[in-house]
């Protein structure tokens, strides 16, 4: 890794500048200047003459990922267990291979492979749970900090309806380990940070949520976990908390369902109902889109297309392990594919997704979380992320955008040949 | 490609025996003979001592894989115009395109991107159709019959709806021409065959319809189209075809819609009534399902586990350019996928498909079609695939029906390391 003050990559450059607009420049410069992109220019203003350029030849230079929700632990079963709904994969899947963190050994070796393919792939910003395990969970940012990608990383808490290998023993101790976690890691790293990770709802008691709220306000903390991902589990959430006017409010009831103070990402959103849609635009509460975890466990399609209509801060999540794949491209032509499926099926009075709006949620959308990220526009984080389409080859000639969109489809682990994080050469 | 009299491979081998059937065997052999399977064996018998064997280490070895729906000349904008339906992406994405094909040259250039992509795919079958145009159609029979892998390949009958650079002028020069190919390529390959390829009934005129009819008795030709793909389309051939009870019905009133001497592929089948089921059912007509197609078209989700039920030939198809992946491994996850959210949204009454169907469907199922394909039961046709896992790393010990699930989730063009068809090594 490597850091200068000011350089440019040269090469085929697309970004959003918002929702509907994508920008496509053959063989442009982009600039970075303290770790902030200069702008992206046809040729080096005077001002930057002598600057080191990387010329990225004909490949494809985008903004970086922002992948809003992923579990690492669940890394090493990606693609296995396919055949099961929410609550049972949790529980004969999930579960038992989340235990398996309590021994430090065995996280190393997981968390290795996990943070190594992060860090090829096209991801440059992710929110991300470990396990229950503080020792596990410091592991896990120790490895992630090495990469160079920016991270905010939760040790998990769950103190009921877990298994007996994977829950915490009571409220007390969900949260003193969650103290002792902040303690160790808190100023610790440089590019991973703390985010508090309540499981969801059915995992932790009234008490723990209580307690997690003074800490979330204590070490004014963001906050992740999950919402109205499946049926079942939405009707098991009014069960458990018969107070509360929907699962969003079960969330907002102890203050930790977003707000001014208390950024919050919620996964999933696939069944809100139009007051917990409403209460999330209030409280500026982010949705992490996860479509292929959302088909894969059988729980639905979100209504993604409402949400950018109603201005609700929307980012992708490649959800790991409900979701196979690690590549955010491959969650960006999801998110498109569903959609269509949701116009067909579900809501014919919104159209599917354009490509200029899964791009958009993929990079800007998601990186908002993260301050001005996901854009080459002037003043925003240098992420970026170099991509070779030459394993395509195709007989007529190709505009930028064809390119771009084609490889949203078609890459793989060969395409992302390039990645800076705030202007640090990944690789 | 070398062809040995008897040889055999050795790794971890996977293979349907039926729908729900999928045996795995670690470290064993499969014997072939004559180009024919012998056998799956955890030692050589005594009768094969001595014969060579490739051994592919850990590597799984699975049967080939049956494509039995994709475009060659659309293989160059997979993955671009995706933002459109059906019938209009027929008149503004691919019907340009397909008109490009009275170009000889560039006909040899796209084709020869696709037949080199083909051959290095883990499909060793497929159906596949060109354009209208004689000459280009036959470029792709030279290219595909350099690959070994067993086609067939249809010139397309067109002569109504289409624009004025993508239309045969009458339903005689269109008759005259498909006999005029069918002349020249009769015998002239080993590895393809012709099909019988009338686009779809929005394409062909009753007078087409009837001279393809006599062309099929006289050559004893197989034959592909498309069937009840999208809502649009399934009304457009109501107004053409008054005269029939449903889209299926408008080709078996011209004879085209299987039966003992007339082997039908109708790809897609989103929008089948019952009668049509029926039909199809009675007419031993195999359903090409295009997950991948019917999804970015927004078309919808064919009912497979429907026809898996009633008894329906089912196999797969990549759709190329509906679908944007030439994997077949990716439309055995895909078809699980759109089951899922079939299930969630549109038929409570059947599960999604599981694991081992969709790998039946994607294998024996679509590979009935060519023979005995698709299995390594013994007297089946020696199509073999060895798939490469080491790409994905992982901390726990897995079974090879683990790895084989995750591969078919997670496996790109790397994977495929070697292929085999009828006993004859591809690479």
């Amino acid at each position: 890794m490597k850091q200068n003050s000011s350089f440019a990559l040269k090469g085929n450059v697309c970004f959003s500048t918002d929702k509907n607009t994508l920008v496509s420049r053959e063989h442009a410069y982009v600039v970075c200047e303290n770790g902030k992109c200069a702008g992206v220019f046809s040729s080096l203003p005077e001002k930057f003459q002598g600057i080191p350029v990387r010329d990225a030849g004909d490949s494809l230079i985008v903004p970086g990922f922002a992948d809003l929700h992923l579990h690492a632990p669940q890394y090493s079963f990606r693609g296995m267990g396919m055949d099961l709904e929410l609550l049972d994969w949790l529980n004969s899947v999930t579960f038992p291979e989340e235990s398996k963190y309590s021994d430090q050994e065995y996280a190393r070796k997981a968390y290795s492979i996990f943070a190594e393919d992060l860090k090829k792939s096209e991801t440059t910003r992710a929110c991300i749970f470990g396990t229950l395990h503080v020792e596990a969970t410091d592991i896990l940012m120790e490895l992630l900090e090495k990469t160079g990608l920016k991270t905010f990383v939760g040790k998990v808490n769950m103190d009921r309806n877990g298994p007996d290998t994977l829950q915490e023993k009571s409220a007390e101790i969900s949260a003193a380990d969650t103290i002792r976690w902040l303690d160790s890691c808190t100023g610790k790293y440089q590019n991973v940070k703390p985010i508090l990770t309540p499981r969801f709802i059915p995992s932790c008691s009234d008490e723990l949520m209580k307690k997690l709220a003074e800490i979330q306000k204590h070490y004014k903390l963001p906050v992740q976990s999950h919402l109205s991902e499946n049926p079942g589990e939405v009707s098991w959430v009014q069960e458990l908390c018969p107070e509360s006017s929907f699962y969003g409010d079960a969330y907002r009831q102890f203050d930790l369902f977003g707000g001014k103070d208390c950024p919050t990402i919620m996964a999933h959103c696939v069944y809100c109902p139009e007051e917990e849609i409403q209460l999330m635009k209030e409280q500026g509460v982010y949705v992490a889109h996860c479509p292929q975890s959302n088909t894969n466990l059988s729980s639905g399609i979100a209504p993604v297309k409402l949400y950018l209509e109603q201005g609700i801060h929307t980012g992708l999540g490649t959800d790991i392990a409900g979701g196979h794949s690690l590549s955010m491209l491959r969650a960006v032509s999801d998110s498109i594919q569903v959609s269509k499926l949701h116009w067909r099926y579900i809501d014919s009075n919104r159209k599917p997704l354009t490509f200029e709006e899964a791009f958009y949620i993929g990079t800007m959308g998601g990186g908002e979380f993260f301050g001005k990220t996901g854009s080459f526009l002037e003043g925003y984080e240098f992420d970026a992320v170099i991509l070779d389409d030459t394993y395509f080859p195709h007989p007529q000639p190709l505009t930028v955008r064809e390119r771009l969109e084609r490889l949203t489809y078609l890459s793989d682990a060969r395409c992302v040949t390039g990645k800076y994080v705030s202007g640090t050469e990944i690789f």
